[in-house]
């Protein structure tokens, strides 16, 4: 299994790393080696590498946000900010059963099976069996793979399952489907989806009412500061958006 | 054990009751009876309650989030959408273990215990035993009894536990912990607090430079939207600010 | 004319006043007589009035934006931090010749004509002539009688005035009247407009596209902050929303 | 004096050029002759220019706004979004006095300008001498030279002029010079500060109390949209702070 870590210079810069037997990391601080990255995260030496200019780097084993903001992107990514006020929302727990639709870059499905492993399920569900590589990848790099099964299923269809917890479409034209969502979900069961646009939101408002009630829309948004005692200030730049959050209930 | 419900009229508005054998909750559309909510909560009757005046209230069992931040205030509630990014770059998961101080209104030892169960463990610490009574009420009515294991101890003599994989400090000056929570976590163990003013956030950036990296401050902003297809639009008023989110790493 | 006054007592507290012969006000630490009030405004005694309690309370001339958001709300009022954003974004300056429509409450009228004055003209259209006595007090009370022309008129049929160097329509609908604005805009000439709903932008920009060119869209947020040295904090609620800005050129 | 244009393509991407005789612009479509925009701005021939290649450009009068946000930077410019906000609180109009300290970039002092013209004065102190040539070039660019007039001076000495209607510090530590603005303030008269850090806010607000009341601070935020009808949202990235306003009353 790929194994990823952390590196950060005296500095604190880091610097994500896909660990590969043999290769080499190219540092403005020196050459490091995987393989000496490696071994720290195998815990058979302490918690620092070298580079061949003698500069010491710490490795870490990264995060699930690190993991799932880092990794390679061939999809749309979600944010970690969104991503948690989702599963509160949802009201799921170690034990709930999750339908999601699609499974994307697979970010949102190992969200949703951190909050209900071990004991809970989510189901994801791709209409693209190509896609599905990407997602299970994530997953499995996450340490989920056991929370989640995938399936490869157009859901015009409806869905395999049904009486689950909560649901999350992660589509274009969510709308398409409100009828198989609610068909799967159990009654007061949640149903969430996170959409770019206003135009989608108006849509969703407008075509969820005759079956979802409880309707809510959220935005997210992230501050982050220049961590500088003498001088704190929120940074130059922030996301200006990345979605907006639409909540119902069965 | 108190139970909870939200009930919800004809037109979604909501109301979150604590149910009490033989009592009565007026409405503006006429009385229940606490009796025939509990009834509906026991899955004894079907999802609705009626009032004298005839009119249908929809019951439904509370989400965590629902209760968190309905239940009897006696001190700072911690909102959802600050709690469930500090879960995420706390770094933890089911199994992890986590120390939390205080204890406070035990909304974010609710939120720790969510993210731990059901392998982990919440070590809470309080120095009021008085305090600890709300703390109780509130865990135990989420139901996380058994994730939470609460301390009356002056955290000024150090922790009882050692090696935690995170820790979160609720307190009005964390600095004075800082050596505590370094000598509990353990290496790469990940330290948050949640601060209200910018004054605190100088301190925490201040003083915790010797023993902790990888210091980040967040805010966390949430919008809320009128759901109405036709006019959507961000709501008139919203949350201001609740706090500033200090994080780092051991 | 109608005077007005802030009057501020020792703590900060102000209160607005609409200043009357004869009358008196009550607060909290005594009765003012509005006589002692009109007296300092008109420079015949200090800046101070005394109640009958004995408390003194600085007596101010409001600024224009003190009267703005203070005075009578019989229509939305605009808020400072909007009007001033829109002011600037129409490249308008003392001399400019600016159309209004409609007239409303008056109070974008008055940023225009604090803008353009004391060479310049707004042109403020009005479909009500009822409406119109509110909008020409509160230009009048402001100072700018002089700048504003008020035209009871409906401007379906187009704008008496051509070859302007900006418009603003503050109308529900306003892509009803595109074509008329683009008609009175001098060549380069800025239209702006403020909406509450994403659905009316949707709209704006939409019918916009065929006529005006550099459509740019805005949302303005002011954050108010406690302002007490050692807690340092936002305020606790804001106002969430009140319109967006769309702006273009002919 | 020097000339400057923007120059818009047909799909709308804008360009911001200091005109300069027998200079040319090149562009992603072809090389523009400076002349030939020249000639445009002198109202010799109609609103485009072609590059060499064919393409047509729509040639424009840069409003102030566009001339602060793009003429070289030297030194910190100060964001419409704030400067329009400051001059509303200030106070000031058409006619007004107001003090500037520093003078800077002469961004601001320019704001103020268009503010108090052409019957009011706004008098901007600096300490540096070869900074004031900067200052001026934009003030005279904008076309505000009657309007302003500099002083080279150590305000520590206190300023020039006093009983002026506003004052507004640009300085790093303003609380240094306090007293000075107090003493050259007419009663009622407003002060302004924009400073980046909370640190400083920290700072002013102790050390204003003594002298000045009405004290106020604000942040502004601007949010810009994808103006697209059919995929209305926010940018993407957004500038996430500029700095902290600070206001007081004398």
């Amino acid at each position: 299994m790929t194994k990823f870590a952390v590196i950060e210079d005296k500095r604190g810069k880091r610097i994500f790393v896909e660990v590969m037997p043999g290769r080499v990391l190219h540092t403005h601080r020196g050459i490091l080696k995987h393989d000496d990255i490696a071994r720290v995260l195998d815990g058979e030496t302490d918690g620092t590498v070298v580079s061949h200019l003698g500069e010491e780097f710490e490795v870490l084993k990264p995060r699930m946000v690190d993991l799932l903001m880092n990794m390679q992107r061939r999809s749309q990514i979600i944010y970690p900010k969104d991503a948690a006020y989702i599963l509160l929302i949802l009201g799921i727990e170690n034990g709930s059963r999750v339908i999601e639709a699609g499974a994307g870059s697979g970010r949102m499905t190992t969200y949703l099976a951190w909050a209900v492993a071990d004991k809970g399920k989510v189901y994801s569900y791709e209409i693209r069996e190509d896609m599905l590589q990407v997602a299970r990848d994530v997953v499995k790099s996450a340490g989920y793979s056991e929370t989640v099964e995938f399936f490869v299923h157009n859901i015009a269809n409806g869905f395999y399952h049904n009486e689950v917890d909560a649901l999350f479409l992660d589509l274009k034209e969510p709308w398409n489907y409100f009828e198989q969502a609610y068909n799967a979900l159990k009654k007061g069961g949640r149903l969430a989806t996170l959409v770019p646009t206003a135009n989608q939101v108006i849509k969703i408002l407008d075509l969820s009412k005759p079956l979802f009630k409880g309707i809510e829309v959220f935005e997210i948004l992230l501050r982050e500061y220049k961590p500088i005692s003498e001088r704190l200030r929120p940074k130059d730049t922030m996301v200006g958006h990345t979605g907006y959050i639409v909540s119902a209930r069965k």
